[in-house]
């Protein structure tokens, strides 16, 4: 499909952008900055029709489903599936302007720029955003996306009770949002989605964009070591049976671990208790979990009974009992290494420094890639921080995203000839 | 003085010590087991008046002074300040029968044989017991014998406010036990204490008699790391400043820094505490807490200070910042040399094992010290398990500590000649 005929001055228009985002901000603002617009309240319902207002105005053919997806169709001039630019717009409690936003209103920002620019594009274009992508209010995360997937059944999601009490289903039907579309498998010629890194690499490495090249498999586990309660000064240290002790060796462990595997390995000690928790009692008992994350599922499963084999260990030596629990398990997605190459190459030729990153936290863009070929876009979290009203992109790199995720988009959509 | 006129066959009843602990232990008594007897309780008052009415029944003349401390005084054939054998009958709030009410009551026995052998001794012997030793109701511990040895002031002590939110002196006054006698610098001729052990080492040795050549010195210190919340998933290792990594090193080091000094050093981590405590998000605070305690005070200090650096290095190579806080500090307490050597002597005299240890745990004993001869005698601690219900001491354990204190403290009163 030729693409001859773009404008060669086509690009986005970042104050439009920015617009549209701050817009879409005021809605769920919280006093003294960020957002709290979790998924199904009056907010959500608020923000869910200002977006589509825009749908509309730029034309594109909005359906929504029946866990409330929403989908704004701009056609082809071929039949075919389109391809998809989503995220979402729910946020955590304190949320930021970007997270998810960001991709869904850079979607709306490549239609309104081939509108303008009155271009016909081989394959239809659809811009979405999906139901309670942040797991914020209901569980799991990636909700309406794992939906769409064929991944989550409908009416299981639908009975799922929020954390205030109230159930999806009707939340979504009292903010009007329990479409009529079936939800099917996906049929989407390929998926792109732009966001926020969320995380700190490319603001420390001073690079601009992202391409992402899958997402981390998680592996969280719980351990409970149970030992002796003891007196901290008529017990001698041989005679202990400290649980505490026996916990932090694998808190230090963990680092080690993750130091030895390398690559994009991750480990986490997120909780660490004692009980009784007193200065003067050897503590009886001690419960740790580690959140383990790695782009290769086989390293990221060996890294995890490294740990587990090392508990056991630390736990025998001590004489103490350890339990594990397994939380959560979480295979790796791979995203396509083509489109990956794509949005890389289109960077370099914007002339961007461009890192190949695994994204460490969960997207709808990994939904997807089982189903069609997926890429993302990151772009810099000032400081890493995110799912925090002090959440920062600079607008040039909001820019910089959009305009990479048109390129993306056009050489994926196809211009016609003119 | 000779002691050639005491009966080759004196020696202490059993029956009758073990009634009286059983007696006393009925006050106070929870329903399933084990004593609440909290200082200046009614319970603590109907026990006082039980011990008292033991003392008055066996000719002591009973004094109390003003921070409740209660003497008991059998007159010898000469002046001077008398033997002292003391404890408490106060306890932690889910108590056992023996820890303190064991030195009291054995003191009881000791007059009890004399009496009953018509014993004059030639320096006068007293029995005694200290208010709110365990420091349970009222801050700190050793309350009343810290008073009596000028550690504390009076009238600060009388102002304390206990844990139920009433002062000390208003409970005193209320049990009745404000006494009128002035409470001076200690004027004994030498100090005997007799206790269970509290820890496991007897017990687990299988020895009946432990020779206490001291308190150990006691370091607290706090430690709080402060480094960045951060995502557990798109924080790569290097870029993280994880505070709950910091402590658990420092955790893992103070049982290095125990096991290095050696001898009877001892280190716990009670307390171990990480913010915000989410599987997915690495620590951005970390509280810790050391106690260190150590007979040799120098080598306590150096072990403090081993630990407070080794945190430093690890907060600086983690980029934590680092705050500590000493929470508490007490010397090392040497008990009397000849005193000691002559418990073990006559222990082995005999026919017991004797083991020369120090003790883990704080008792009236140490604020003698410095003032008299003093010593401690510690029988076994069944489990090592102390202030908590199942707290137990094997009978014949306890008239083997019975009798040694029997016959140190007649070596050290004196017996007239027939």
């Amino acid at each position: 499909m030729p693409t001859s005929s773009v404008p060669a001055n086509l690009g986005i228009d970042p104050a439009r952008l920015m617009g549209r985002l701050q817009s879409l901000g005021q809605v769920g603002a919280l006093p003294g900055g960020g957002v709290c617009r979790l998924a199904l309240t009056d907010a959500d319902r608020q923000g869910r029709d200002r977006v589509i207002g825009w749908m509309k105005g730029l034309g594109l053919a909005v359906t929504v489903d029946r866990i409330g997806n929403v989908i704004g169709l701009r056609p082809g001039t071929e039949e075919g599936p389109p391809v998809v630019i989503g995220s979402h717009i729910d946020t955590v409690a304190t949320g930021g302007l970007y997270d998810g936003a960001l991709g869904v209103l850079a979607g709306l920002e490549v239609v309104n720029v081939l509108n303008d620019a009155a271009i016909r594009t081989c394959r239809p274009l659809a811009v979405a955003f999906f139901t309670n992508e942040e797991g914020a209010r209901f569980h799991p995360d990636m909700l309406g996306s794992a939906v769409l997937s064929g991944r989550l059944d409908l009416a299981e999601v639908l009975a799922t009770v929020g954390i205030d009490g109230v159930t999806l289903g009707d939340e979504l039907k009292r903010i009007g949002y329990a479409g009529d579309a079936p939800v099917g498998a996906i049929a989407a010629h390929c998926y792109l989605e732009l966001h926020i890194e969320q995380g700190p690499v490319l603001d420390a490495e001073g690079i601009a964009i992202g391409a992402v090249t899958g997402v981390q498999g998680i592996c969280w586990t719980e351990y409970r070591f149970t030992g002796q309660t003891n007196h901290a000064g008529t017990t001698p240290m041989a005679m202990r049976r400290d649980a505490g002790y026996a916990a932090a060796r694998l808190a230090v462990e963990a680092r080690r671990v993750a130091l030895e595997t390398g690559g994009a390995q991750v480990a986490t000690v997120g909780r660490f208790g004692v009980t009784p928790g007193l200065t003067n009692v050897v503590p009886g008992e001690a419960l740790l979990t580690t959140d383990l994350r790695n782009i290769d599922g086989a390293a990221l499963v060996a890294a995890d009974a490294r740990l587990q084999a090392f508990a056991a260990e630390v736990a025998a030596a001590e004489g103490v009992a350890l339990e594990t629990r397994a939380l959560a398990r979480f295979d790796p997605v791979a995203f396509d290494p083509a489109l990956v190459g794509l949005v890389e190459e289109t960077a370099h030729g914007l002339g961007h420094a461009v890192k190949r990153m695994p994204s460490g936290a969960g997207h709808d863009a990994q939904m997807f890639a089982p189903h069609c070929p997926t890429a993302m876009i990151f772009v810099p979290s000032r400081g890493g921080i995110s799912h925090n009203v002090t959440e920062h992109t600079e607008p040039a790199h909001i820019a910089a995203g959009a305009e990479l995720l048109l390129r993306v988009a056009l050489e994926k959509v196809g211009v016609e000839s003119a």
